[in-house]
């Protein structure tokens, strides 16, 4: 079988990490074999890349700067990790990649949807397979983000205006790109979703 | 007096340092308010970024991952140091700018000419008023580079046919953009040189 690229998209607190993590299970189970990684990081240089990014004082680098490290980490992770565990067979899981980007960057901190479509032709040019967006409601999320608070709050700690907006452009995203996207309710016990989105993967496989 | 931004370009070892600082000391001393600065760094953000780049194994960062480190770090340096230089009236003398990234990322660490110049556009969109060009014979430059080499040894330690395609390629942007480039020949005493880079400024000022 040829390798297969999976996203999981969702706004902070959504379980999109949760479910990126049972789908690994479920999918190991079955005798797959499965690289689970994340965005920002998921390669050596791609993580140091994300700690210069996400610590220190949240206006530290403009959304420009930020966009553009956030996509050399990108593509540290996608020619160290991901293009290496596809050309395997393997199954590769992605806890967020270029949607978050277009989202988070192109959208909630500026108007730079342009900007980072251009970026990314020029210097990603890949999608994934198949996107799983994990959806709930803004206000939800917030609480759960909120309640497992860590060093790297800063983008959880935008408030319910920005994760509003957020689940609008994913949703929108999900629209216009139909064929790649799978948009699983989040908004139900972590084994109701799994299962949604294991039938969606296993659809797709 | 608005501001102006002149940058310094060469290959290693080709003393464009020494004459940056020259060049600064001369207009302070006619009472000029000079903004002197380097690429990679030149702001805190940049300077940590230059470290990721510069420190650990030569192969570490593709060519495409380190032009996005790059720019990302350029983006910086404009916002946090260069723009409000200019904004405030003073002399910007940058040790290298973009030209730098065309050469070595476009050109001798791979074949990214158009890309270089695509990224260049949508993320950076300045130039220099005024690039200073110090040329000196690829061999002798080495020399010179070995002769202080230091941690950040990795781009010197190319060799000779790296010196000359790099020398060729600055030689070729300074023939496409006479009106910002000026020549200097850089093989002289350092006063020498000092002397000519003082005439070509304050013919610009």
């Amino acid at each position: 079988m040829p390798g297969i690229f999976i996203s999981f998209e969702g706004i902070d607190g959504s379980g999109k990490s949760t479910q990126a993590r049972l789908l690994a299970e479920s999918l190991r189970a079955r005798g797959l074999t499965v690289c689970h990684t994340r965005e920002p990081g998921g390669s050596a240089g791609a993580e140091e890349i994300r700690r210069l990014v996400l610590e220190g004082d949240a206006d530290r680098w403009s959304t420009e700067t930020e966009l553009l490290l956030f996509t050399a980490a990108r593509r540290d992770h996608l020619e160290k990790t991901i293009r290496p565990a596809l050309a395997r067979g393997e199954v590769v899981i992605s806890d967020r990649f270029a949607d978050s980007t277009r989202i988070y960057q192109g959208l909630t901190r500026g108007d730079l949807r342009d900007t980072v479509d251009r970026l990314h032709a020029l210097m990603i040019g890949v999608e994934p397979d198949l996107t799983v967006l994990i959806d709930i409601d803004p206000a939800e999320g917030l609480a759960r983000a909120v309640a497992r608070a860590g060093k790297e709050m800063r983008f959880e700690g935008m408030g319910l205006g920005v994760q509003e907006k957020a689940r609008d452009g994913f949703l929108a995203l999900s629209a216009a790109h139909p064929a790649r996207f799978r948009v699983i309710d989040g908004a139900r016990t972590p084994d109701a979703v799994a299962a949604d989105v294991l039938a969606a993967v296993l659809a797709r496989l």
